[in-house]
């Protein structure tokens, strides 16, 4: 059956939501997904560094602003200057636009954190729709940016906008960060960050960011963790001039000898990491935590069709998310100056770089992990009494994250999603590590959720991204309903 | 001092060997560099597959033809139709050129093969010369293909003409076998040489080839033996498509964690091969071979200062040489399918495949290695019980090749090098993998000797290639006193 359409939809749920009687916003506006076929028409690809496409972000962010100054905001618009590619190519940065809208300090401060660029899409890819023209299918809406993450930061506009439109008083002071450069690594926004830090965001309350899916296709979720990562290069050198194994193999140490060596014994077969120490403060699994991991909703069945992967290292749900999200993991990525291509040589590589990188979780330590590592395989390496040399370095680290589930907002959008959805949502967490959920926790201090609108099945970042009309319709609803319960824990 | 030049150079050194009375060849002819001045000119580069080089190939094996002519030989230069390269493109193959002298059923026949490609070079490359030009520099004469392989085919050819020069009789029957494709594998040579099995190779009694460096820069050294070898992948897969760390890491049997375990498990720090009964079919090292390997003149500290490497696994110059030229070495090439390149990129490969190989030496089997290595590798990965899919591969097989250093040509060369440096050889082997001479030696199933003329620092495939002038001259007299020898002690 077809859900049905705009008002229509909005009003149908606005009555069951009358009857439970829990909050007083009725539905009558913004339900439509017009906006978010105009904003995903637009190309603001940041991946390619092409002037037409910084110019296409630049377009879309000057339409954000005025839709958010047509909601009666406060817009800046931040010129972050351009940036210089590895090509020497001089790009503009587009700006991020701080937004404001009520100062009342009898109510709290929300923060929204969204971006408006896109990952690239070309049609021939694989998309089934033109990837920047929205289109309808059985409920979802395909389009490039639907789900990550321009429909999610119109739900959270169309939120504000129903209480406006109804003449209601909006519970809470509302903000907004909105960039344009997060799918490129957020270029400038840390910086711009530490520079509000006592000024727009000297009174912001709560951070909120739904830039991730929910781990099921019907069940909505919040998310309190993301894990960190450590990068790491392993270097064996001999000379800078590669050896032909005819004049040189058989009395040499082989730097490539001495490199799979060290990177085999980093980790087990059963995924095990072999580095002594790197488990010690990893945070005790709590019964409170375990309950979390049975209650949510995972076909294993279906999650392991869909990753084609004939057998994973664990068989139940629960081991399965918590190897994903609150143990520690180490891969191995490559390995650079050897030979990598199709064929045959018989080269014995000079100098070769080792590349693995650990998912740090609460609350290991980047440097005493570094520590443990680069002692752990100048041990193994001092042992194999090789004439080359050595030299590990860690080359990035990005801290884990993890919110008390207990903070006022969290409760606050747990109830909400009781209200809107009818159900307690999974709590659950991100494997991969997204900085900035840390770096607003470091830098404001302030609380910070991810509280996500779309489905597991969205495909962000691959061909045919969707967002279910319905995720974008109970999402909407659900950031009102989220403004009502935190104003009134808050006060 | 500067060595006198020309045919002074040449009558100098014939009244010494006059005076030892060892044989009646005077050297009044052919001892100015002016046909090797002419022929390093074609840049006649088998590597770069390019219409113009091919050209200058066959160019070059035109003018070879009719300096073969000119000395008598009737001469083949049999068409070897073309070549379709991995890119489509189809070439047309240089001919490979059958020369013989002389049918006399008393006399011994030689056979010569040597070749008239290069390797490609560059001025801008670091050469100090036109690398096309050849350049007499304090008695050496620098220019691509001076040493690899046209100087040496000129030094045959000067042989045979000093016997004619002087109305001497020629003691052997000579044969050519000329090609122009070695540098680039030696294309349709093997089947030429097994088409003429029968006919141009049915009485040739010894086959020369001088193709390699003596491993001295100041005596000469008489090579009877190179290792094969024995190319292998080892492919682990999981999916066909890459992972994200962030995503996936935790839960997989990882393929890089199972490869460079598998990998590492192959040779030891001290350069020992792990598959068991690797070592079984290995020659044992007689006394004889022993003494070989103390008399050979090896400056280990100057050898270790050229090579840029700290420290060898071994100390002595017997176990260095035995260790490259007896024993089987193993080395690992690199990875195919990993992240290679710079940076730091957080992917998970799904399918990666390893790369080594093994330098077989006599009387190793290319069948029992394949399958001890298979062996190996599958259990060590069933230990793992990863449910990843494992395919070991053999992908090259390249057998060694030793000569008995009793037979006839070995001591006549022996003799005659006696005669012409008055110093008795080095005998050593080339721990590189050669295939020619066990080609000739399988199909024509006659004695092969490896006598080369040039010295350890002649530079073959490197900036500067370069001949001495000592050693081109001598060589020439060298080829000559072999014919001499050859023949006596065949009859």
């Amino acid at each position: 059956e077809k859900p049905k359409e705009g008002r229509l939809a909005g009003l149908t749920t606005l009555k069951t939501l009358n009857k439970k009687q829990r909050f007083a916003v009725p539905w009558p506006i913004c339900m439509t997904p017009e906006s978010l076929k105009e904003w995903v028409a637009i190309e603001s690809d940041s991946i390619q560094p092409l002037p037409h496409f910084r110019q296409e972000i630049f377009k879309m962010m000057d339409i954000a602003a005025d839709k958010l100054r047509h909601l009666g905001a406060a817009v800046d618009s931040i010129d972050m200057g351009h940036q210089e590619l590895p090509d020497g190519q001089n790009l503009p940065i587009p700006p991020i636009l701080l937004a404001e809208l009520g100062n009342d300090p009898k109510k709290p401060t929300v923060c929204f954190y969204g971006h408006l660029d896109v990952q690239p899409a070309k049609k021939e890819d694989g998309w089934h729709t033109d990837p920047f023209t929205l289109v309808e299918v059985d409920g979802k809406l395909y389009g490039r940016g639907a789900t990550d993450n321009k429909g999610p930061v119109l739900a959270w506009i169309n939120a504000v906008g129903a209480f406006q439109a109804l003449n209601q008083d909006i519970p809470v002071n509302i903000k907004f960060i909105i960039e344009g450069m997060e799918e490129a690594g957020s270029v400038s926004l840390d910086e711009l960050v530490k520079r509000e830090k006592d000024r727009f965001f000297s009174n912001v309350d709560y951070i909120v960011i739904s830039d991730n899916l929910w781990i099921s296709k019907k069940k909505p979720a919040l998310i309190y963790g993301t894990r960190g990562n450590i990068y790491f290069t392993v270097e064996v050198k001999c000379r800078d001039q590669d050896f032909h194994s005819g004049t040189f193999g058989g009395i040499l140490n082989e730097p490539m000898a001495d490199l799979v060596s060290l990177l085999g014994s980093l980790v087990d077969s059963s995924g095990h990491i072999l580095i002594p120490g790197i488990y010690d403060n990893v945070a005790p699994l709590s019964e409170e935590e375990k309950k979390m991991y049975e209650t949510i909703d995972l076909n294993l069945e279906e999650y392991q069709n869909n990753s084609q992967v004939e057998r994973f290292l664990f068989d139940t749900k629960e081991e399965i998310l918590m190897h994903l999200w609150r143990y520690p993991s180490l891969s191995i990525h490559g390995i650079e100056g050897a030979f990598h291509e199709p064929g045959a040589k018989t080269v014995i590589p000079a100098q070769v770089i080792g590349k693995f990188s650990i998912r740090l979780v609460p609350y290991m330590n980047i440097s005493v992990v570094e520590t443990q590592v680069k002692k752990y395989l100048e041990d193994i390496f001092s042992q194999r009494n090789s004439s080359n040399k050595l030299k590990v370095n860690m080359t990035l680290g990005v801290h884990p994250w993890i919110a008390n589930i207990h903070d006022i907002q969290y409760i606050a959008a747990r109830r909400a999603i009781k209200t809107v959805f009818g159900v307690d949502p999974d709590m659950i967490r991100d494997g991969s590590t997204i900085p900035i959920a840390k770096t607003f926790q470091d830098i404001i201090q302030k609380s910070v959720m991810m509280l996500p609108l779309g489905a597991v099945d969205d495909g962000e970042h691959s061909q045919n991204e969707k967002i279910n009309r319905y995720n974008y319709i109970e999402g909407s609803k659900l950031f009102a309903a989220f403004f009502l319960e935190v104003a009134k824990m808050h006060s």
